[in-house]
């Protein structure tokens, strides 16, 4: 693995270069947040979605939030530089002494780096992807529920169930067993028009095109429910399609032993979230 | 905060430096273990047993591991510089690009810092401490309990419940009230002469200072269970004392509005594991 082949540029408190100090909190801790940003001809996409969901994960983290102006400053920079691309803002809590107490004052670090496209098949996003169920699951805590902080294990243990290559995603269910997110998209099902997404309210990551995805449905008349949903529910759901700022919206075409067709609801809310992205490109273009 | 006043030597991979590359999963998803240990006139105490507890947790996260020689020879270029202190040891995934799967080839990272001794009140390991239960509760994740891993959002907010300099540890519950640990500690009981501690299979630190804790009394006659603790079973409890590498053991003197005397159980385990310490430090000198 060649750090230099997945990452072109970085920006580390505005200046460029890659060394962390070993006394980050986000290294010795994970003690931070961070974010994904899907860039497309040097825009960044959706990134005022971007900042709020920053802004709002510093708060319940209780880290000063560094400020939207400057992450756009910096944002910018950084995708000036670059045609097509993945942009990952992470937000530590800055150098600590040892210990899990706040260091005072603290000073916060702010990380940008840009990556590569992931080169999935083009077609997918039509075609539909087959996803698993993970084992590991995801423990309950409430105040950490829906924010993407840097404490990923769980995440880690459960991408690291398999290998093959034609399954996209892995799904996790809570502690309980209910179903609540892909290790890296969440997840929702459609069962007689309406549309249903896990709550994020015990674990789980609220992301950015979850966020656009329900907003969206609801502008075109959609019912969306935001419920407990258990694996039972999932089987017997008429679609299922996964989300994130990366992917956009993957519709899935099996989970297990049960199989999905790409049905009209599932296009539908796919042909909306595409026009809204290039809603976004049209307007930077012209502003 | 001054990262100098707190931390006056490291090594990454062998290599005299602060930096640590962005791209390293322990700063992008605390992605890695460590270990706290204390060093008394330039001896790590305890060694074979922190490098047991790096070894194991290793295997639990799927990360390789470096090697007990490897480690103990970077543990004594630190110690042999430094008479008293703290000595951390951490083991990262190392360096990945974007996304939970594993990078292949792995090349783990090694990272020691030497940092001076807390300056807790002299008297405090006899008068005992004052602690306080924390709001914040544990997830209950079986795949993750017991493993010192770098993911510690949920110890930090605990710790920041509390700013009372006299208050000195945090007990936390798991997700469904149970008494688990301290924010940096173990928790012990003593009713009726038996030592109890909370079970570490669904939640936890499973310390080194507890399980030393543990086979001392063994060894001496006491009988121990390790089993599933309630507030009430604590607030009943004869004797409660907390553990760790770095203070020893702490009696607890009081418990929100519980308080404890510093009973016989309590000063003959303390004066067992004092022992023990000391006989490393015999042995470490004439060895």
């Amino acid at each position: 693995m060649k750090w230099d082949s997945v990452c072109m540029t970085t920006l580390v408190n505005g200046q460029s270069t890659r060394c962390v100090d070993l006394a980050d909190r986000g290294f010795q801790y994970g003690d931070g947040t961070f974010t994904t940003v899907a860039v497309c001809r040097s825009v960044p996409l959706f990134l005022p979605f971007h900042l709020a969901r920053l802004e709002h994960d510093c708060q319940k983290l209780l880290i000063p939030f560094p400020g939207g102006e400057c992450l756009t400053r910096e944002v910018r920079t950084l995708c000036n530089a670059q045609l097509d691309g993945v942009l990952k803002v992470l937000i530590s809590r800055g150098i600590g002494g040892r210990g899990y107490r706040f260091p005072e004052p603290t000073n916060v670090t702010r990380v940008l780096s840009m990556h590569p496209l992931p080169d999935y098949p083009p077609d997918i996003r039509k075609s539909g992807v087959e996803i698993r169920l993970c084992e590991v699951r995801l423990g309950i805590n409430p105040r950490l529920a829906g924010i993407k902080h840097m404490n990923r294990l769980e995440q880690i243990l459960a991408r690291a169930e398999w290998n093959a290559e034609e399954i996209r995603e892995g799904l996790m269910l809570d502690a309980e067993g209910y179903v609540t997110e892909g290790t890296m998209s969440n997840v929702f099902l459609i069962k007689d028009g309406a549309l249903y997404t896990p709550k994020i309210d015990r674990c789980g990551v609220a992301g950015v095109m979850r966020g656009i995805t329900i907003t969206t449905a609801l502008e075109h008349g959609v019912v969306v429910a935001e419920s407990r949903i258990t694996l039972e529910e999932l089987y017997a759901a008429d679609e299922v399609f996964l989300t994130n700022c990366v992917i956009g919206m993957w519709p899935v075409s099996r989970c297990e032993h049960r199989t999905y067709g790409v049905g009209p609801v599932t296009r539908e809310i796919d042909r909306w979230l595409r026009m809204k992205a290039e809603g976004e490109l049209a307007a930077a273009c012209n502003g």
